[in-house]
């Protein structure tokens, strides 16, 4: 086989075969396939797609290119969830104790943050003590015993991802939907568990900008996971506006605490009672979307989702004391109220602008081995389509000192617009493929 | 700048500026810009394109990436051709020296063969003691006192068309309209001559297999050297099947010499003159084609332009007694008729298959280094059209032993089609840009 051969019967409109595909991933992992013949198979890839079959075939090569977790040791139903991306995407900090809760087993692999958009993994650092970096025995018996548990992703996971992502990123292929589904799938299939629920974000702060887009990798990712025999299902949503609230790690920890408390209902709680309420219909726990619902308020209301998010925080090292009085998390130094200049409604607040300010802020890495602040970033008092009168907040920024706040809110007031007249609200929910 | 945004930018249909282009060319040649950035945005431009603005400035931007050379030393009119590669394309040994002979200086670089396509160096060293490696210095002067000369292709000439070829090669994006233009053509503007005439193969054995995308190449190459500042045209030929008769590197020096003999007629010579006509009337030389073509029949006929030949030859090392007798030059010791099964007409004649057929006797290069052998190749009798008895010699394989003569005339019946009725002969000349 020769790679010149395959990248011209790609960019001729050909579909190339799994053993082909397998080849070509195995060579590229291994390094015997170079860069400028990959980055040119990927813009090849990016303008004649890839059938359903190729992008199957790449993904199950991608996910086999380094190791496989079994999860043969987790007992019961085990689940993962994945976010395209999104700012102030804080949903797996709450929604793993509700599943855990309910008796579904999540062992989620998680990243750290970069660019605008933050990481899992750097939030729950937000917690003194706590470490993420464990051995899969205790990986898998926190699993069990706490019901959930999230680790950073270990190194020889989905080798392929990683050197593809690299790749795509300085070559101006990283919008291309099977390039997108076969990086994404692999690596929840290599994570091993039966049920995979994806959240789609489409809006301006998300990588896929309208709907249609959204909706096309949402059933894409559906049929590659069913195909490699998972329970799939995807909710496509709203982020044109950061999700919730808090945007910064901290912040965003206290927003998922006072959401398990009860204290928080919105878009947050929305989304995790309709990415649980998939997987409890997927897992058979509920026969329906109202009695997941039902199920999963349930559990925020006699505390045993909070309950869990306590064990898995003691189980990895920090303090439980910490869930229950969220004071003492970082908190910056400097808190500064952003005010609305005239009144109105809030038309629009630009996610990836806020991610943006969040990252000069110090919340976020501009570089792979930046450090990060856990204290700063922004809470939205307001959300687009809401009411507000001259002179009431809209925001407050937290920062490590007063020019970085001036600043940020300075940034923060132009990434907000108003309107004179009253302005529909956003449907967080824009649908589920199931 | 960064090439990640170029990349993107043609990738979304956007045109790059000039500014960019250079920008981008230099750093690819230097090095700062990785192969694998410049493959990917060789396959967008593949699919993009590029505008009329932006083949100019990549073609620019190349011929700037190495040496230009100054043809200031050389008197009079300075033309140059160009052919984009076809079997038994012997058109340069002849034509300069008829050029030569109206007084018109060619200065010609010239390449190697490789692949089933023959170079003009190559089939030069078939003159015992001929050199084409020589000081520039000589290269003026010979161009002088002869009328014409005939170098290898010096490293620092365009080092981007180097670098981008063997990228191209390996990437599945040689057949690429703007990328072809501005190789051929920054290789043109930098040999220095003030006419360019290109000679456009259209057909199986040609690299453009349909006339349209011919004159597509044609029409921008012509484009390109005029925006250049030089008198430009293009003639797009028939290479369905070989040139002439002669496939082989001394077979077709007899050929050439044949054509200047006035020995032999036929598609070689009609070539000849019609690109020899264009650049007598680009060079003011002739007022019309029919002019041209009988200034250039009289050089035939009185000697003069063999006789520009053999002083060519011998400036270069060689002996002019070979030219006038050719029996000489190499030949291989064995020689193997192939008749015809049936009788009825010629109807095709695979190009690309006699080359490849050549190359498999040893007459041409498969890999870079390969040493050649200059005796071997084919003969054809018969070109497509004309009629053939069943028993009559079709070709004669021309080879360094039996067993690989055989099997070269297998192939060669093979590669020969026939037709029980009449067959229309194809058109040489398809048509001329100017």
């Amino acid at each position: 086989m020769l790679m010149r051969e395959l990248i011209e019967k790609k960019r001729d409109g050909g579909e190339l075969s799994r053993e082909e595909i397998c080849w070509m991933t195995e060579g590229y992992t291994r390094g015997s396939i170079p860069d400028y013949q990959m980055s040119a198979m990927l813009m090849a890839i990016y303008f004649r797609g890839m059938t359903e079959d190729e992008t199957l075939a790449l993904t199950m090569a991608m996910m086999h290119s380094g190791g496989v977790i079994d999860l043969g040791a987790v007992h019961g139903i085990k689940a993962d969830k994945h976010s395209t991306g999104g700012v102030g995407d804080k949903t797996s900090l709450a929604l793993c104790p509700m599943m855990a809760a309910q008796g579904v087993k999540m062992a989620k692999l998680s990243g750290r943050g970069l660019g605008h958009t933050g990481g899992t993994i750097d939030k729950l650092e937000s917690f003194s003590g706590l470490s993420t970096s464990m051995s899969m025995d205790k990986f898998f018996r926190d699993v069990n015993e706490v019901g959930f548990a999230i680790a950073g992703q270990t190194a020889d996971i989905v080798p392929a991802d990683k050197k593809l992502y690299a790749l795509r990123d300085v070559t101006g292929t990283v919008p291309s939907r099977p390039l997108i589904v076969s990086s994404i799938m692999s690596k929840k299939l290599a994570a091993g568990a039966d049920i995979i629920v994806l959240d789609v974000k489409t809006g301006s702060g998300a990588f896929m900008k309208t709907e249609e887009d959204s909706f096309a990798l949402a059933r894409d990712m559906v049929s590659i996971g069913r195909l490699a025999g998972k329970k799939t299902a995807a909710v496509v949503t709203d982020m044109d506006q950061p999700l919730g609230h808090a945007v910064g790690n901290a912040l965003e920890v206290k927003e998922a605490v006072a959401v398990l408390k009860g204290e928080q209902g919105g878009d947050l709680l929305e989304l995790c009672l309709a990415l649980g309420g998939c997987i409890m219909q997927l897992a058979g726990l509920a026969q329906s979307e109202d009695e997941a619902r039902e199920k999963l308020l349930e559990c925020i209301e006699n505390g045993s989702a909070l309950e869990r998010l306590a064990d898995y925080v003691e189980a990895q090292g920090g303090s439980r004391g910490d869930v229950y009085d969220t004071s003492r998390l970082p908190l910056a130094p400097v808190q500064l109220e952003v005010k609305a200049t005239c009144g109105g409604w809030v038309s629009a607040i630009d996610a990836q602008e806020v991610g943006n300010i969040c990252l000069r802020l110090g919340g976020g890495r501009a570089e792979k081995d930046s450090e990060i602040d856990l204290s700063v970033g922004v809470v939205l008092r307001l959300k687009a389509g809401e009411a507000v009168k001259a002179g009431e907040t809209i925001a407050v920024v937290h920062a490590s000192d007063l020019a970085g706040a001036e600043e940020a809110a300075s940034s923060l007031a132009a990434a907000c617009s108003f309107s004179d007249s009253p302005v529909e609200r956003r449907e967080l929910i824009r649908g589920v493929v199931k």
